[in-house]
């Protein structure tokens, strides 16, 4: 044990250098293999090395100076580690789960409800394709062919912009983040709806701000709530969805639309909407960025939730002068924008004809389920706090003052991952909700689960 | 005009807005179309305004109160639209040339010499796959087999490392940046080579950090004043190439490496070796991150040089630990790994081993072009800095203290694109040089273009 401090302490062993196996140390010390099992169990329990399944021991930082990342750092996800209950929680246990682990709090559809057929069509059509396409870069904006499909459907919606005012990114994500990149400076307040996408809290974590929020309503965020953290906090960038906002499916009003924007005009605030449901919904309702017309609200979008989350492809539509300078930061740091083969794929399956019909079945469908899960959950005293127009969330109340971390931790340990309302809440306010996906509630298992879970 | 400026200034056209037509100012206003031609010239003229070609008038920033980003922002965008040569420039013109222009200045190879056939097959493959490969997120490391294949060419070269160790991601920038993200804090210093791959120099643009740079010699770094730059500014990242480093094709001996790694566990030094270009070597040469055995090196690569730059996929290899919050962290900034679907089409392609015949093509193939290009420029007084063992790059100097810069502007204009020294120089110690991507110059435009543009 002495030798294993002196070679971490001599930099022999440095920090992730894994320790010879208990055999070969043994032999090559003159011990017996049981005392060197009891060393490293010693040295374990002090944290100086940690044993990982079938991979033997290796030496942590514990015996390094102190380096406390002030972004998100080691400490963090060494406490990500532990199962906590965080705004990774849900994306980390739905992306990473075995086949077997049902996700009715995941955030995408089946692959059975998705245009597979439209999918193999198209790489098909792909594999014949231009070789220049299936190899080189591409632009820095993205394939034209999709960003023209943007601007029709922008044109259609009343927003007229042209094609220096739209570019594809790896993700929806992403997109938000190289907004946040290019427009926030350390400190500035970034403000988001409570609840809201855990991701956005997640994607904030990475950037040196304050992240401050507003309750929502059924019909937006509160106005009078919004425009008093508007004085008080003069947050830099506002981040919602306005259509079938993530988690509760609320729809912004009119008014409430009306409203934000003047607020956000005289507070100097730039709003970045993110439009990712917007073909689940039944017929268009408001949006900031079109009564804006692209001025200080900035469009978000990607196809993740529609044609492929594997066909990673988003986009950002905002004035000239920030696609430019989000080009070059998107150049800086992943060099280019989307994959040119993806944007190809997107922009064939979009503009194949299909794709319109696909929604329409695909928003019958959640109709259904929308309506049969919450009645399976009413009969468990489970109530959603509005019945969306769309999509495939339903925000819910859990009965009786019970804690929804504590009710996922327990379906996770049968296999059933849910979406416990304080990931999706800043106030931490949400401790009461569920987010469910109802086109993953097919399962009998999963309610059974919940019912004991619960009980 | 007044009325214009009253409009701006009560916030009614907001930077971004769009003047009202000519014509229809003119009519709203009771005044003549050439009155109104004037006044928006004059605002031009100020820079109240701007005008784009076939799409009217904008309003600009110039009323607003000034907001200057820290990071990559408006006022670099701006500067970077006057085609002057900074870091952006040979990506910026390369990626988003039209067919007609040629690129002896680009980072890849013509896709005739890429595995088209190969590419194709793939795709038709894919094509075929199961749904939730085609259309679900995948896990937060990317797919297994493309990380199997990784670990069992880091075992080939003597690198055991296991499967916790291994990260898909969106891009070898893309980890360069995430790698970034996470250890780096506002002020820290970064090292890197001079000259080096320009899109490192753009890429720490994007971070509050101090850039400092270490002269190369074709043996790697320059240990003396590697060690002074360690002493003197205590860097706490090295971002390096090691094999057939960009821009100059110099290859790291192994009395450098093993010097660096003393010197950088000595100082704290993490070091990001850029592997990108592995595959084009003769026969390996020393790697930092084998040496080390992934402690305190960090192992990026890529697959863009080799199979295809348009299917977006890199890698990150590091300490376990490290991995575990950088798989955060790309959840929280881009959602997620690489595109299963690219993951997949890349595995699918290496795995089928026709790959090592292919490469073993272009590896010939380009021995011969680096030695007919290198002829060929000779009769022009251009003289490369070393003869590289691998790769497509020829790093040379220009006769008779000629300016790249200014070649490269000329050629530009003539709708050649060349790789001006100081692009790739942090101390602007190269504006002697242009990088030659021999690939790239099989059309005589180019050398009849190099040589008016030097005459």
């Amino acid at each position: 044990m002495l030798e294993i401090r002196a070679r971490i302490s001599a930099g022999i062993l440095t920090p992730g250098g894994r320790l010879p196996s208990v055999r070969r140390f043994a032999a090559a010390m003159g011990a017996s293999p049981s005392t060197v099992v009891e060393a490293y169990d010693r040295l374990e329990a002090e944290g100086i090395i940690r044993g990982r399944r079938g991979s033997g021991f290796y030496v942590t930082d514990a015996g390094l100076p102190p380096r406390t990342p002030t972004r998100m750092g080691i400490a963090e996800a060494d406490a990500a580690r532990t199962p906590e209950i965080d705004p990774f929680w849900v994306s980390k246990q739905s992306l990473d789960a075995e086949p077997s682990v049902l996700k009715p709090g995941c955030g995408w559809l089946p692959d059975d409800w998705m245009p597979v057929a439209a999918l193999r069509r198209g790489l098909r059509t792909l594999a014949r394709a231009d070789g220049a396409l299936l190899t080189e870069y591409g632009g820095t904006r993205g394939p034209l062919a999709l960003r023209r499909l943007l601007l029709a459907r922008f044109a259609e919606e009343g927003i007229g912009a042209s094609l220096d005012q739209v570019m594809l990114t790896g993700s929806g994500t992403q997109a938000i983040d190289l907004v946040c990149r290019l427009v926030l400076q350390p400190g500035d307040a970034v403000l988001v709806d409570d609840p809201c996408y855990f991701n956005f809290q997640a994607l904030l974590r990475a950037h040196p701000v304050r992240v401050v929020s507003v309750p929502m309503t059924p019909w937006g965020p509160e106005p009078e709530a919004f425009e008093r953290v508007l004085e008080a906090e003069t947050p830099r960038l506002y981040i919602t969805n306005s259509a079938l906002q993530n988690p509760t499916g609320a729809t912004l009003s009119p008014q409430t639309a009306h409203r934000l924007l003047i607020l956000a005009q005289t507070h100097g605030l730039t709003i970045v909407e993110d439009d990712i449901f917007a073909d689940f919904e039944p017929a268009p309702s408001p949006r900031l960025a079109i009564l804006d017309g692209l001025s200080r609200v900035i469009r978000i979008g990607s196809f993740s939730k529609t044609l492929s989350s594997a066909v990673r492809c988003g986009y950002i539509a905002a004035r000239p002068e920030w696609i430019e300078a989000l080009a070059d930061l998107q150049i800086a740091t992943s060099f280019g924008a989307v994959s040119p083969v993806a944007g190809e794929l997107v922009a064939g399956i979009l503009g194949a004809g299909g794709y319109r019909k696909h929604m329409d079945e695909v928003r019958h469908r959640l109709a259904h389920a929308r309506i049969d899960v919450a009645g399976q959950l009413g009969r468990l005293g489970i109530v959603p706090w509005l019945m969306p127009r769309g999509g495939f969330y339903l925000w819910c109340r859990l009965p009786d003052g019970l804690d929804s971390a504590s009710v996922a931790q327990r379906c996770r340990d049968e296999g059933v991952i849910l979406a416990p309302g304080n990931v999706f809440s800043v106030a931490q306010s949400a401790g009461a909700f569920l987010r469910f996906n109802v086109a993953q509630m097919g399962d009998p298992r999963v309610l059974a689960c919940l019912a004991r879970a619960m009980g």
